[in-house]
C-alpha cells in the first residue's frame, strides 16, 4: 500500500515511524512531503518515510492513502494543490485540531470525492518537527474521526484501520460536536496556560517569581509553549466555541474570587476545594466516560461518594474547624482592617 | 543534635528522611510528632523520624531545633502549644506557604523569642503524607528564609544551614514581598487549575470531555488535585494578594478573548502566541532572575531576541500568512454570517 504523507511534522513523522515500523506486516510505502524541503529530508533521515517528493502532486500519484499533516490553516492549499490529481479511489484523512473549516473546504475542493475523512488524534507534545517524532505517540490516545456526508464505508474504514495500526482509540464525531468538545477540554486549557504565562511574564516581577516558580508553574503553564502557528490556527478555525469556553472559564474565575473575598463564604470555599480535588483524584485514576450504574444501590452509591469522603475522618474535622475558625478570623479580620484604618 | 519535626506529613517526613540520612554527618536526632498518632507512627516506619512523641511540649523538651511543617492554620494552634516550654535557645522554624499572618502568630504567642525564623521551601508534589516523602524532595528547590525583626543571627544561620543539607537553594524576603510573589507564581496556579477542572467537571458534556483529555488537559489541571485543606489555607491567609492576581488573570483572559473574537486583531492576537511561546521557551530552558547584560550590545541582543525570532525563517513566513489570509478569512465569516441570517 502507498502512503503519502503531506506534512512531515512531529504528527506526519510520528504517523510515518509507526507505519514503517510494521511495514513488513501492514505492507507499506510512505512517500513524504513537506512544504520545507529539509524538514521532509530530515524526516526520511529519522526513518518516517521511504522517500521524499518535490510537490504535493508527485507524491499523491498512485497513493492510497493520503494523510494531511499540514498546520491546520495550510490543509485548503494542500486540498488546492492535489484535488486535480488525485485518484477517485484514494482515501484522504487529515490530522487537524479542528474539523468544521476542514469539512468546509472539502466540500468546496473535492465536491464529489467519495474517500474523504477527518482524523483527529488527541496527541503531542510541546516539541515540534521529525527530530521529536515517536512511534509510540499515538499509544493509547484518542483518535477522533469524522466522517462527511459523503465519505465511502471503504474510506472510514481505512480511517479505523490507520488508528488501530498506530494504536489509538477510535470514537465518532460529527464536526460541530468534535469543535465544541476540543474548544473546552484541549483549546481552553491551552489559552488558560497562555494567558496565565504571559501574565507572569509581563508582571514587573517576574524576575524574582521566575526563581520562585516550581514544578506546579511549569506544568500548569507547560501548553504556553505551543506551536504559536498551531496555536494561532485553532483559535482562528474554532473562534465561537474557544470564546464560549473562555466566557465560562472568566465565569468560574469570578466565582472563586468571590468565595474568597468573602469570609463569610469559608464554608463554600472548602467544600469547593474539596470536591474538585476530590474529582480530580477519581478523574486520574481512570474515571472517565459515562457511568451506567447497573443498579439503583450502585447509582446511589456513585452518587453520594463526595458526600462520603466529606463526612469520613480529617475532612469532617477540617470542615468543622472552617466553620468554628471562620468567626475568629473575621474577627481578626475586622481589628486588622480598623487598625489600618487609624494608621 | 535534637530535632523535633511537628506535623510529620509530606514536607515534615521529606525533611526529617534528609536529616536522617545525613545523620552520621549532621548528628541528629529527630522526634516527630504529628495530631494524628498514626501519621506520626508512619513516618518512624518509613524512616523519617527516630521516636515519636505524644504532645507537642513533649516533642520540643529540650530541642535545638523546632521544625513546623503542619498545615498552614494549624501553625496558631502548635505555637499556642509549645509557647509556655520552649527553650530560649530553641530556633524555631516554621515551613508554612504564607508568612504574614504566621509572623503575626509569632509576635502575640512569642514576643520575646530571638529564634523564630520562617521558612517557605518551594517544593512539593500532590500526594501527601509520610508515605509519599522524598529525601530528594528539596534538592535544587528554592527555599525562602522569611526572619522576623527579632530574629538572631543563630537563627538565621540555623535556617541557612537546615535548608543547605536539604539541598535547597536559599534566599531572603520579607513577609508581605514573600506572599506577594507566591501569590502570582504558585497559588495563582492552582487557582486557575481548580477552576478549569471545577469548570469542565461541571459540564453536562464531562463524560465526552474526560474521554477526550489528554496529557495537555492533565497537566494544565494538575494543581487542581492540591490537598484542600493546604488550597483553603493559603486561600484564607493571603486574601489580597491572591485576589489581585485573580483579577489580573481575569483581565488577562478577557483580553485574550478580544483578540480571539475580533479578526480584524489576528495580528495581534499570532504575535501575542508567538511572544509567549518564544518566553516559555526561554524560562524552560533556564532563563530566569535578573539580567545583567555585560555591556549595551549584550543588552540590546537580549532585548531584541522576540524580534529576531519573528524575523527569521517561518516564523516570518507564518506571519505574512496570517496578514495576507486575514483578508479572506474576514470575507468568508462575513459570507457565512451572512448566510446564517439567510437560513
Amino acid at each position: 500500500m502507498r502512503v503519502a504523507i503531506l506534512g512531515t511534522g512531529l504528527i506526519g513523522s510520528s504517523l510515518g515511524l509507526r507505519l514503517r515500523r510494521d511495514a513488513a506486516k501492514t505492507k507499506v510505502e510512505v512517500i513524504g512531503y513537506d512544504r520545507y524541503p529539509d524538514v521532509a529530508q530530515q524526516a526520511r533521515k529519522v526513518g518516517a518515510v521511504d522517500s521524499t517528493a518535490h510537490t504535493p502532486q508527485q507524491a499523491v500519484e498512485g497513493a492510497d492513502l493520503i494523510i494531511l499533516a499540514t498546520p491546520l490553516l495550510a490543509i485548503r492549499k494542500m486540498l488546492e494543490e492535489i484535488a486535480p490529481v488525485v485518484g477517485p479511489d484514494a482515501v484522504i484523512i487529515d490530522t487537524g485540531s479542528t474539523k468544521a473549516d476542514v469539512l468546509r473546504w472539502v466540500d468546496e475542493l473535492l465536491p464529489a470525492h467519495e474517500g474523504f475523512v477527518g482524523a483527529h488524534p488527541m496527541a503531542g507534545k510541546t516539541q515540534t518537527g521529525p527530530e521529536a517524532a515517536d512511534a509510540d505517540l499515538f499509544e493509547g490516545a484518542r483518535w477522533v474521526i469524522v466522517p462527511t456526508t459523503r465519505t465511502s464505508e471503504r474510506a472510514t474504514n481505512a480511517a479505523l484501520w490507520l488508528a488501530e495500526t498506530v494504536g489509538a482509540k477510535s470514537m465518532f464525531m460529527d464536526a460541530s460536536e468534535h469543535d465544541a468538545y476540543v474548544a473546552a477540554i484541549s483549546h481552553m486549557p491551552m489559552l488558560a496556560a497562555t494567558a496565565l504565562f504571559a501574565m507572569e511574564r509581563a508582571s514587573d516581577a517576574w524576575p524574582e517569581l521566575s526563581l520562585l516558580a516550581a514544578g506546579g508553574f511549569r506544568d500548569t503553564t507547560r501548553l504556553a509553549g505551543t506551536d504559536p502557528a498551531m496555536a494561532f490556527d485553532i483559535a482562528v478555525t474554532n473562534r465561537e466555541h474557544t470564546i464560549h469556553w473562555l466566557n465560562r472559564y472568566i465565569g468560574a474565575l469570578i466565582d472563586l474570587r468571590e468565595r474568597i473575598a468573602d469570609p463569610e463564604l469559608e464554608e463554600v470555599l472548602f467544600r469547593q476545594l474539596a470536591e474538585t480535588s476530590f474529582e480530580y483524584s477519581a478523574f486520574i485514576n481512570g474515571k472517565v466516560g459515562r457511568e451506567e450504574p447497573t443498579d439503583t444501590q450502585a447509582g446511589a452509591a456513585a452518587a453520594f461518594s463526595f458526600q462520603d469522603f466529606l463526612a469520613g475522618g480529617w475532612m469532617r474535622e477540617k470542615l468543622s474547624e472552617v466553620t468554628g475558625d471562620s468567626e475568629r478570623r473575621l474577627e481578626e479580620q475586622g481589628r486588622r482592617s480598623r487598625e489600618r484604618r487609624e494608621v
